[in-house]
């Protein structure tokens, strides 16, 4: 009898996984567009009620959806944290994380009233829609496009820091050249606005008066507009090499079959446990509870 | 008799239907110069019409082109409706649709006066220009290009989101950083910079003061430096493999049947014209207007 | 007798063409040098002669280099025309055209004085740089560049034509959104700021204030952030076929050596003149004088 | 026992050596992360100093650390030049002289007070920390993007070219549309304009008012926006064959000989330890002391 409970726990416990953490299913299809919905109309509470006039006459409003919206979180936490198979290492990986931080801050404000420091946490709850995304068809190309930076991260890298070195360098020369009276007060200052003219963002709010200064600028715009053409060219060489690099498709040790959704631990026609197999689909998340 | 009359009319109206929908015979190539001309004569007198010191010496001149134009093109909307051989399923087709939006916004006008929304549908005439460019060998560009940005929309929509989420998250950490004293008044307002930034628009109405703010800024430069390498990438990709792929099959304008001989003249199931070669055609545009 | 005489003349016409037209020679070299240098003094001793403080100090001797100058390239010119083979021919070609702009405005002035838009045509003078460049080993890199740009010129036009009917709509939208009050004040002003912000430019002299504006305005820039890569991956993929289709070596038809500068018109081994041939280069310039 | 003291000597100095240019030993690492931390952090405080406030309250503390670096660096110095095995080479590379650069300053400093210019000298310290990027395995990375810079040089430099010109006639043209009402004062500052615009940086300190010049403007724009393509192909291709190439062949940091195999730990005619593996090593930089 004993038993049979256990069992009937398991199996509720298998059904609400399959909902929960996976999307083959109807219910788990529901329950991710659910999710989104909710996640995106979360932060959009919190961006909202930031605005001054909005704040004033819906703050009342928007402090309810926001409980609201904390106590759907919680149980939704509380539900990952029953059903998933190893609940500490859920609660430990990066989404289990960031579950916690979409809702910790609302409780912690009640205790810290006033932090606005933890806004910021509030809205790390947008990364939760890269969870849902895994419903749809993108995740393949979300993984092509993964491998492709992170192959390419070490000469992005190298890159950065010589644009770095470079603005250090010639922002100190603009500091020489204009000098205090148009916007270039210190060598920080100079860097920084080097750094805005090389990435061709050109606010507008420093720039070169004089003649010297306007044609070393000129040089410097050039320049940054022939070097964005390095990460084009790392990037656009990792892409075409990532696609070729498509992983192989994961089989069942038990009975051969292949298809498998690149989350699924188990297989879908045995149930055997899959290896964990596939390279990049293993590393793309860490949405295996188990 | 009754027949002859019939096929008259159907002579009539064949030639017609090759005049105004085939570019292939002097007559078509004459009335699409034509055409390309009302039209962006008439949208040119659109926009001309808001600039407030012509409205007030030419208003009258405009107002009248403005009729000569929708005449023009009312005439050319039945005729089209005339001659083609399934009049229904031209006036669905997107380009019936935006036939009909080209004459509609002036006789509403006269209904319920000073509307000015109905400008944008006015606007929205600019389209009709891609119908007659069909006329020129661009078509085949066309064609590639469409093809490379139809096979890249998913990863470049994954990388746009993923642009999006960081856009939330470091337009956040601006608020908090900048506060109120430099225009970052609110997370939307913080955000909307923050995408000025990262696509290195840089308007410079709002820009940060702090220095904890410009270094941060620096950071969000560098960082759509070199995430602009990504779209580039996948365009870049995309682009080689359409290059690389044969034409999209030809298809009869009359009987819509696919699969006939590069040379075929004529439709091998119906006995219809084809359009001249270039696969491209077909596949470009909502021309058929059966 | 007066053969003797033809032949001296032939020989010092030929002696002559071969300073002024061809690079090989070490005095074809240094004459090279001169006129780079004299175009790049004289195009700058145009530009600063705008400037209001130089030229209330320096205006009279700026005035003389002009005259200077303009003896030095009309002695050239005559020069040219003396020693062309087909003096005509050279006068018709796109650097004779070139070559006579760069005397014609000085001449004119002095009869119809005070034109100012004589100056753009003084400018053109700079584009004279590129005969010179030719002595340089550039020709060949500049020659991939050009088939490049020009098998990818329907394309890029195909393109161009796409963004300005999106900027079209894109600005009429951002008129009804924004009105009167934020310098969107007519449609083409509004289709102004929607190129300004689409090709990334962002003056800031237009921004939008209103919350539907700011967001309409992010969409955007995510899309020219985006789009830009569609000219990238054009050029990148034409780039990589023009490099792959180099011109196979001209060989004198008479010896059978190879090795002929691009511009060569007879073989430097045995004088015969070297048939049209090899594509790319002929296509390149107008250099052949005869 | 003279030898010995020789030898004892030698012994002393290869281990000094091998610590102070040589990464692979436990004291070389250590000694290159104490290097790295002390630059950018004599190079973070030559900046600060700039900031009138921070100058103002730490001023005195800033121009001791400047001291204490400078005696840092000097040591070093002196200790490079010492275990070199030949002094005067070292002295005479690249990096030798940003060494001498790097304290020379702060002695000069102190006979010629006050000499603003000397700040750009000090900062050129930054690039020392490229030096001790080799530790990192970011060399291979550097060595294929400088590779693929090296052979697009030329390219690049006719297209930087090609953009100078078009500024200049396009500048030229705007400074006759718009005249001096809207900041376009005199060509040069016209080109700069122009400038700033096709490179899509875009400051808006000077912006076109009229209708013609606003037109010819977003023609600019879209140039701009298209002709960034080019610098990104050309790089594109080169770093794609860059990858392609083998690595430079590993050379002897004493006797300067090549042709070691991979695997070689000592060079096979003089018998000093080689550098490990990574062929790039050799083409980097100028690290070789002797």
């Amino acid at each position: 009898m004993q038993a049979d409970a256990m069992s009937d726990r398991a199996a509720w416990r298998r059904e609400l996984y399959r909902i929960i953490f996976q999307h083959d299913t109807r219910g788990g299809k529901l329950f991710d567009v659910a999710l989104i919905v909710s996640i995106v109309a979360s932060v959009i509470a919190v961006m909202l009620d930031t605005v001054e006039s909005i704040h004033a006459t819906s703050g009342d409003l928007l402090y309810a959806a926001e409980w609201g919206f904390t106590v759907l979180f919680t149980a939704e936490y509380v539900l990952r944290l029953l059903c998933a198979r190893n609940a500490g290492r859920y609660a430990r990986s990066f989404f289990g994380i960031v579950d916690l931080l979409a809702i910790l801050p609302t409780y912690v404000s009640v205790l810290i009233p006033g932090s606005q420091y933890l806004l910021v946490i509030r809205i790390l709850r947008v990364l939760r829609v890269y969870r849902v995304l895994k419903l749809v068809k993108y995740v393949g190309e979300a993984d092509t496009l993964m491998t492709a930076m992170r192959e390419s991260r070490r000469k992005i890298t190298v890159f950065l820091l010589a644009v770095l070195v470079l603005a250090v360098i010639l922002g100190s020369v603009m500091y020489i050249i204009e000098g205090e009276q148009s916007g270039f007060t210190s060598i920080p200052r100079s860097v920084y606005w080097t750094i805005v003219t090389l990435t061709t963002v050109g606010y507008g709010d420093i720039s070169p008066q004089t003649n010297l200064g306007q044609t070393v600028a000129a040089v410097i715009m050039m320049l940054g507009y022939s070097i964005i053409a390095v990460p084009t060219g790392i990037v656009t060489i990792e892409l075409s090499r990532a696609r070729e690099r498509r992983p192989p498709p994961r089989r069942c040790p038990d009975c051969g079959e292949v298809g498998h959704d690149p989350d699924a631990v188990h297989c879908k026609f045995c149930g055997e446990r899959l290896e964990r197999g596939a390279g990049g689909y293993a590393s793309s998340g860490a949405s295996r509870p188990i």
